[in-house]
């Protein structure tokens, strides 16, 4: 048996929107695919970014990217310009390719992969030439990520776009006066765990080695044992290992499948106990 | 690289259903395709049509259709009547088989494709010796598309089938006393936008011209600028572009992706600022 | 054309969680299988599993496993105990495998396959040398699932697991001084139908035939006319065979699609009308 060995007859577009399920929307998409490119694999791997949630979708496709297979191409679409002059974009990176609108889309993704080339995907390149003014996705990025998968060169799509608009990092920063780290809820889960910017975090012994996942903080090492986490206006909670390292319906902090910090209720909804939402500020605390 | 042409390894279903996806009825049908035809390609429209709503279901496979490879095979499943002496169908048309219930699901695609053939799906003929009375998804139409999609032609299922059952068509007539024509909104979309009957709908430089979409309205052509939407009950719109045509929070008028005029908010819901639902009217006025 | 005969190119990995489609955790796991079982055929379930309910996942999984291709490999992950010691196991049993953690989940499908082999999933044997501690669908499931589905055996993912942990069966009993059958409802379904624990009824000419799905119940063979179905503080309901034997807005019981007892309204919502949920009695009585 073979593994983790690239399949040359098999290529993957992961698809990311805000669409929802509830439309023929994602259906449609993936019709245009399939004449385009009929063996492609499809991923979806979630479609139900807030809409028009630009960084919702960023931080999600972060998660996602790093377990795709090699060469993977992203049809990622939160698009809230769509229609306006931003551009579209294919741009290839660490192995993989991401097309989508140039709104920020890719900022997360492309913190720590180096864009090897970019370009501005021109709709006749695609056979779109009269998109829609309101459904990208179907029309130019759809398209796009298919004439990818079946084997068209990035350079195929355009001319090269020289500057990728990039959003704001979230917080993530050492307190003066360590030893604190702020960060945010970046998100709250299926399960009404707060995923938080604080991160990536591994334990290595005794020890957490924070390789921050943002270019605004700097790597350190923190003592495992005696952490706190912080939501303020709530007493501290421990830092331990998954939710059965505490009794049922009580809280705590441990370090989440991505490497970030995350709150989390064994059997509960930490949403809920905490009312706490995206934005609301987290502290963890050396002992 | 080949593009658009018809691979003959690979056939297509194409579902929709108003199934949703907490239960595993979706998942059963697609095992039961998966024993009779394991090469086939499955592609998800929507299991989210409002339960039971035959037109809601109507009207979202006549989007999906003209965006699928040639040759797909529709499984459609909004089935209220499943148990009763409803026939169940399959109807080759347009380079299409639509596979389902005879209760008007396939009027709108039906609408500009001539039916080559329909046959009423003979339940001995694709294995169902004692169908469920209340799953025929998973007895009789999963298996006939199955079988379809594996290489059956349309007649080993069955006898013909003479008459179709049709819905009736959604309001879209021209005002005695034109400039107005009158339509209803069919569906709000993920997006809170409305999607209306009045298309299909395209610009031709200074000019739209209507290609109706259903038989109780003619073509004609329209001045692409000045033209006004109205809500009854709420100022009139100006039939704009796309969304960022508009400053955040304003409401627009424009095409929509599939030809049908569309209202929107730009970054908002338009289903909650006008508080409109499917059926209430709209009017497209001429300056 | 060949039909139900194993496509030995093509296995079939089907996934059951309580993931949601909110994240990209389902998407994720799918990226891992990709990456170790390219051409591997993925059939989701459902992911709408109430959170962290084992029980109601091994009721859902019971549905679904008679439908799907034989060989394959159920994915199924409902851990509210992940990162404890509970184990993580493969069990193979008619003709079938299952993956996940050993909390009961495969209860109901191994009342009646036989367990030919259980094993306890050692992580290095399937790559997961540091696996997080919340998530082992992703580290340690997925893995073990898309190594099966590519020829690996069960023994080359651990040792034996000796005993596996077992739910209690749902009510489904014989009223001393018959006739009359206890049981519970399971399950509220996409439509509003209520799904109880009573069958696995089988229509036979003039009887119904009670082969009882869990072990707590005899055999027993009933009239097919007059039976009564009742919900405690409600009408006696008459059991026919579909929702269109019943005028609109009627309730009725009926022989679902799995062979269990259920209650439904013809065009409308069981779930509301009775205001019953999961683990509400129900009795069927004989004339």
């Amino acid at each position: 048996m073979k593994r983790d060995r690239p399949d040359p007859g098999v290529s993957t577009i992961a698809l990311l929107t805000d669409f929802g399920l509830q439309d023929v929307y994602v259906g449609v998409m993936k019709g245009v695919i399939a004449r385009i490119a009929p063996r492609v694999r499809l991923i979806d791997l979630t479609h139900a970014v807030p809409a028009g949630d630009v960084r919702a979708g960023a931080f999600r496709l972060w998660q996602a990217v790093p377990h795709m297979p090699s060469g993977t191409v992203f049809l990622s679409v939160v698009d809230p310009g769509v229609g306006s002059p931003r551009r579209a974009v294919a741009v290839s990176a660490g192995g993989f390719t991401f097309v989508g609108p140039d709104n920020g889309l890719f900022t997360y993704v492309l913190t720590d992969r180096k864009v090897l080339r970019a370009v501005n995907i021109d709709p006749t390149r695609v056979g779109a030439e009269a998109p829609s003014a309101t459904f990208h996705g179907r029309d130019i990025f759809a398209p796009a990520a298919a004439r990818l998968a079946a084997g068209d060169g990035i350079s195929d799509l355009g001319p090269d776009a020289p500057e990728l608009v990039r959003l704001p990092y979230p917080r993530l920063a050492v307190e003066p006066g360590f030893p604190a780290i702020r960060g945010e809820i970046l998100c709250v889960d299926r399960f009404g765990n707060l995923v938080t910017s604080i991160g990536v975090l591994r334990r290595t012994g005794a020890d957490i080695v924070l390789h921050p996942w943002v270019p605004t903080c700097e790597a350190m090492t923190l003592p495992a044992t005696g952490m706190r986490v912080i939501l303020p206006g709530n007493a501290p909670l421990a830092l331990a290992r998954t939710f059965a390292d505490v009794s049922p319906g009580e809280p705590i902090g441990y370090i989440g499948s991505d490497g970030l910090l995350e709150i989390g209720v064994n059997g509960g909804i930490a949403a809920s106990l905490f009312r706490a939402a995206p934005g609301a500020e987290v502290v963890l605390r050396s002992p």
